[in-house]
């Protein structure tokens, strides 16, 4: 018996500890003046959760990066007929170098060809460390690191009034320091090329591609970009791009650079929001500026060899100068999820709790004040 | 005296201020209706933190991306002996363009080669605006966006039938319009790759590489990457890849394409999870449908440079198709931290509290109703 | 009149309800010890959002990632002149292949050379599976995924004692087994890498580049990046990446690697934080074991082609070994933002609330149950 009452007791006390409803007393207050400054609080509290925290920030939103594949292809061609070098007709494979990468591509604008080289000797071109007066001055088998070459060990004329120390390298040596002031493939400017991109957001399991489905094949084939007329052609002018980037393409092609295509694919994945369409832009990303730069332009070298009947290996060497042009994909997708959702909400909750306990606390505190006020008055 | 009193009752004054414990007066309501309601919601956001934030969304975890490097090597060869061209021998110096890239490889799959071209002048291929009767049609100079060269002013006879205006150009022209219906290096569906990828958290300081740790050189050089029986093993068979990304690889081969090797490597680093091992997944990126399209396949143009014994210089031109595979790597780290947890538990901890709060307020609300209406009905 | 009263009182309602300011009502419990633990608990969590959340973790941040481009300039010239190759000279556009590329660059220290090869038919190199007594050992139109050719279905001498199956293929085949024991471009380690990194924070507008803008040309032109004393010169001497990385460079230079210069721009872009500085670090990304490896090292082939007078094609091919330097660019940057501040204060806030609650139910429950035990005891 006492045990079945024991039992019963027991039970009853957990069914009491787990759903007896336990709750503040509270107070209310009929006060015009605090209740509208705590309304206002909550307002703000409350605008700013649906105006900031929602429309602004799409705080309830969870998100992924981007990733993205590029082809890219150039057309155009060119016919140089300067004093300097024979006329000569330019096509895609002779100025895209190296013919096929991914993000970027390179095109030649200007160049300083040194053909005919041959591994053998030839005196150093002149420079304070390289002048000499006789063999002496010349160590053999030294190499400076700004020079081009083995030293022999001999000094030989380089002109009739330089002597410079002989070495061993490919020879003729090159002479980069007469660059042509102007770009040698001078129409390169109105090159064409179109992009392909292609962009995944893993996460949420979303592809797309920056020709729109909407888009057709006819206008595909003579369309052009355009901010205003045609945002979403794939297919860019290179004076243009240079153009809205803001800098002069001819200017440019002397010395080469480096140019951003930037495509920005940060998008709104809920069902609500419109569609996700790729924004280009147009930066330069090299220093154009000769103060505090070094190497400015952009320029490599690279060689063509060639093996005479008797087997001797030549080459034509290229110092080749021109604007890569780097496509590069950025952006971020969000999509309604719970979890910031409820982290955003919480957040602005407890804030609210906050102002509600504290404006009493303060509302409490003066009035206890003053009644203390008011008793020592008495 | 009094001085040292007053001390004495601004300390007390302050102990107070600072450690009496100021606590809501609560009411236990035994209901067993609100308490289990009560009960049942607390249940629910306990669920939801449990369940949802902590198993599902690992929200209690801090997360980085993944930098990562990729090296790849391809093997095979092929031999080709086809109506159109001689029979030729083609290793992995021959079909890979460029030689070497990091996140990406190409492999030639069919061609269309100009050998012999020099600077001279030809012909244009025929087409509505290259057509012409006599000189008068064509202008010295111009250079027709869609042709092949610049206009010398002449009209020649590009064939028996029709005449063309003459151009300047590497001649003779490429005729790319007759590509072969079939590859032409069919054998490279059997051709296999190495990929090669190390990867980084930097933020938790983590290296691993796809090799995993247990694999040992020897089941290296014989595996071969299976989903079912071999999925840690780093070499796949191009077959596989594009027939695993839904495709086939001749059809594939004829125009070209790009293949996306997706490389996974979201982990949880926590110590009680499991490894962290790359998921290997592919796609095809490029758009493979001829409506809503330009350029369909993937192709680039290059030239191999020969120079005569004269000094001439004669180039072959390459119209290469082929497949490019595009290492993708990709992936999201998480680890344990505490400021994400804090936040999580915190938002769900001001539900809890507004749960608590609002169901009181409806409960008193429904309580002094119900007491009105007793109140007006006597 | 009654209408009109009734406006008024459900106004006045609508007021209340509006306005009227609930409240708990709250006991003061001057209470030392509780009111100390209250306390040290509440200085545990200010202390935990001031010192881990804002000073540590930075949470009241926003964050963006690095988007960014690399161009990578080589200097330096060597001369090889071993007992198997004839003395030859080295420059840029001999041992940087390919000559240009975007976040990476490699350098051939070491090679194997075929030349002369051409399209023909020779002996397989000798092992197990290509051995063969005569002709019935070699089938026609075979091909060994681990041979070099197609076989001809002959058998011919390999040498004076061995004999194997002949081969369609670039003849003579490669032999890459006797690698030289000491890299062939010892002198590579001393050439320097001038490496341009621009990077951009699109969410932040934010755009830097690794050449300071307080660093001056002359500097740039003769220093040579050190961790101590050039922290911030773009001008790496091969040698000292290789040895931050704790390698040696001949030791990697005779079988090639893969090295990453991780350029890390985590910046904290508020105004009151300091510059933003990339840090520059050094890690071999390759496995240099040969336990548990395939491949070791780091090495591809390339070929030269060249046409003799009678048209016909030969090839040098050379398997190039060397270090590919790999540019990998990684950040985060964080701006003070107003959401992840109000989500952190608030969820340390209901950390707060949640003391509060649970130490006076514990403080009241116990005093309870001190009561009970008193009544029994009386």
């Amino acid at each position: 018996m006492t045990l079945y009452k024991q039992a019963i007791g027991c039970c009853k006390r957990f069914l009491h500890y787990a759903f007896d409803y336990e709750t503040p007393k509270t107070l209310v207050i009929p006060s015009l003046g605090v209740g509208f400054v705590f309304r206002f609080t909550q307002f703000l509290v409350v605008m700013y959760v649906v105006g900031y925290v929602c429309v602004v920030q799409k705080a309830y939103q969870d998100t992924d990066t981007v990733i993205s594949t590029v082809t890219t292809k150039v057309k155009g061609f060119a016919f140089t007929n300067t004093s300097d070098t024979e006329p000569r007709f330019w096509d895609v494979a002779d100025y895209i170098i190296p013919p096929q990468s991914d993000h970027s591509f390179f095109v030649l604008t200007n160049m300083v060809v040194t053909p005919k080289q041959v591994q053998s000797h030839c005196p150093e071109l002149p420079s304070p460390s390289t002048t000499c007066v006789d063999d002496c001055n010349c160590v053999e088998g030294r190499s400076d690191p700004r020079g081009n070459g083995i030293q022999t060990g001999l000094c030989e004329n380089y002109s009739t009034t330089a002597r410079t120390c002989e070495v061993l390298s490919w020879c003729p040596l090159e002479i980069d320091t007469k660059l042509p002031e102007h770009a040698l493939l001078v129409a390169a400017e109105n090159f064409t090329v179109l992009i392909k991109n292609s962009i995944t957001y893993p996460k949420f399991n979303f592809h797309r591609r920056n020709i729109l489905p909407h888009v057709n094949s006819s206008y595909l084939k003579r369309c052009e970009f355009s901010r205003l007329t045609d945002p979403h052609c794939p297919i860019f002018r290179l004076k243009h791009i240079v153009s809205e980037a803001g800098e002069d393409f001819q200017d440019m092609a002397v010395k080469g650079g480096v140019l951003g295509i930037l495509i920005d694919w940060s998008c709104d994945l809920d069902w609500w929001a419109g569609e996700c369409l790729p924004k280009y832009s147009f930066r330069r990303l090299d220093n154009k500026h000769p103060v505090n730069n070094v190497a400015p332009g952009y320029n490599f070298r690279f060689a063509k060899y060639y093996k005479a009947a008797d087997g001797e290996e030549t080459r034509t060497l290229i110092k080749a100068y021109g604007i890569r042009f780097d496509v590069i994909v950025f952006g971020t997708a969000g999509r309604f999820s719970i979890v910031p959702t409820i982290v955003n909400l919480g957040a602005a909750l407890s804030f609210l709790s906050l102002v509600r306990r504290e404006m009493f606390r303060l509302a409490s505190e003066t009035r206890s004040l003053q009644q203390t006020q008011n008793n020592t008055s008495h």
